[in-house]
């Protein structure tokens, strides 16, 4: 297919197809080449994948919009005769699942990268080619979540290994969501898990169904909600307080990769919660357990660096031997430096446990403990 | 005099005047014109300063670097065999005072304006006049420290309104210093105040008496203190935690203006000295601190704005009327909002109370309140 047509397809701002696809980067795996725009352009989401050959175009998923005060943010986001649907957002690795005519459905990051290990695990744990006989103009959108994945490691309850909620049905080239109640219809019909649906209403009610809703998952140490519209759009989102300081945690345990970015934006969403949420000894316990989110990690990972460990993102995968591999070579592309810390056979699945190595953190912690100076 | 000559004698790496001169910009104030290097250049200090008409130099303060290890950062720092110097680090406005052939000595902030109010303020604070007489070739490095200066607010034992601290003497053109003793016995001469001296020895003795100086320190809510070597050259700083955690909490409660500079570069500070000295229930109570130094001052920003009182930067400063109003003038000069708060007269003095508002903390904040939404 020529880029004319994939630009008309893609219903895009740009006035020209070079326009558009200048900012696509080629990318290459199993034989097939795609395309994909790493940043949102002319209209087009992030992630947005084009193949080379057969034209086939997997939209990107959008990213969804924050909001800090939940009383007014509800009101301002949504008109007052709305309906709005309150989900569960999962802490896991979004992706997109389509059939793009390769041996079987495939799943794409965010960014719009295929990845192998993903893309096993959810053709084990869906059955997906009654789903896409049936649907194959869609893509699914889905949160892989649980301890053995290759991308994050947040626990959830009755999930031992990883597993998968659909939270998003979409027309795979428009980017068209389904609305909520068909979507969850359909999910249920195929026996694809979804999240955690906690109640539907205009933003005087859902502004109390997201409260509530919030109590809860922070007690459990869950992430938070995504506020739908009916018609199936996410249009914001709100987090916990055991989130924000978990990210933390996450992040300055590995400082000098994440530490900078995460920092504000996690304080300001935790800031603005508390301001609306807590009485002074919410506050003062609020400010205390932030505190300890972010210092005591790092300091440990500058005692570990001192002793000579290895510091860096820890994960454990499961899957056939192939895909294991092919997970392995798939982040090593991604100049990621992986060590393998222990290779071994469970139940027929072969068990791999790997540490993303985190240079930037192991050097300069290495360089300060050194008697090092840094220039601010 | 001519661009070739001030090249000449800046003595700098660049290969022809236009290449150095082209980083300077042009000020003016009360009459004179002066050129000023607004970052560090071709081996010159930012803040170096060029007066238009007579060609006078006033070099920029070198910065210093830092030591996140005290055991290893002093042996990394100097010699084994050199002598160190282990001054206080005051928590003040660094400024130079230099005899430029104004009507009297002026004091150029560490970016090079000429600030009047601290003008004033020297001129008051020490005997400049005969000082000058007997070494118009030379600087005083000098912080204005006090409850009120237009610029800090940290509080010293002693100082009820503002003092000034003579840290260093350098050639005005060339920036080399006086040798530390030299400095002292002539600032004792002339009756001119000093930071505290702590001691002085090798790298092995420095490391002890910086141990010691900086837990008296921050005992006493002090800031640090600068490792310098004989010949009067500062060659590293190390601070205080208690110094950290009040830069935290000031920088969170104006977060939009400071609050992403400031959050990483004091939390790496934080957490090395923890890594060094901290046993667990040091580091449990720092953590603690830290999250209250990061999180309250915020919350009760937010809830100040909520109630739509003027947030910012409060500063009260003392001195004649004319003084006073130049400093107003100048830092509306310097594109800040100024509200004065309380303009009084006290034992002949005016002493006016004034908020620097920080338009971007209450814009922000607002619209957040207001239900805006937050894209990262």
């Amino acid at each position: 297919m020529d880029d004319r047509e994939a630009y008309d397809r893609l219903d895009s701002t740009a006035s020209s197809p070079s326009e558009l696809f200048e900012h696509f980067e080629r990318w290459s795996a199993d034989g097939r080449t795609y395309r994909l725009l790493t940043d949102a352009r002319h209209g087009v989401e992030r992630g947005t994948v084009v193949v080379e050959r057969t034209g086939a175009i997997v939209r990107g998923y959008p990213s969804v919009s924050r909001i800090l005060t939940l009383e007014t943010g509800v009101h301002a986001v949504f008109d007052v005769d709305e309906t709005i649907v309150v989900e569960e957002k999962l802490d896991g690795f979004n992706v997109r699942i389509a059939d793009v005519g390769a041996d079987g459905p495939l799943a794409f990051t965010r960014s719009g990268y295929v990845c192998p290990y993903t893309t096993d695990r959810v053709r084990t744990l869906l059955d997906l080619p009654e789903y896409f006989t049936a649907h194959p103009e869609t893509m699914l959108c889905v949160e892989l979540i649980g301890p053995e994945t290759p991308y994050t490691t947040h626990d959830y309850d009755g999930v031992d290994s990883n597993a998968v909620r659909v939270f998003g049905i979409r027309d795979r080239v428009s980017g068209v969501p389904l609305p909520v109640t068909e979507r969850r219809t359909r999910c249920e019909a195929y026996g694809f898990p979804q999240p955690r649906l906690f109640g539907r209403g205009p933003p005087d009610v859902a502004a109390e169904v997201v409260r509530d809703a919030v109590g809860a998952l922070d007690a459990a140490g869950r992430e938070g909600v995504v506020l739908k519209a009916a018609n199936g759009a996410p249009r914001a989102k709100y987090t916990t307080e055991s989130q924000h300081h978990a990210e933390l945690a996450y992040a300055l345990s590995l400082p000098f990769e994440y530490g900078r970015d995460f920092l504000f934006s996690r304080i300001v969403r935790d800031a603005f919660q508390a301001a609306e949420c807590d009485d002074d000894a919410a506050l003062e316990e609020r400010a205390q357990d932030l505190g300890e989110s972010i210092l005591l990690p790092m300091v440990e990972t500058i005692r570990r660096v001192e002793n000579g460990e290895t510091v860096g993102e820890r994960h454990t995968v499961r899957g056939d031997a192939d895909s294991v591999d092919a997970l392995l070579a798939h982040l090593r592309d991604q100049s990621l430096t992986v060590e393998v810390v222990d290779d071994g056979c469970e139940d027929g699945e072969r068990v791999v446990e790997f540490v993303k190595v985190a240079e930037s953190t192991t050097d300069q912690i290495r360089h300060y403990l050194d008697g090092g100076t840094r220039d601010e």
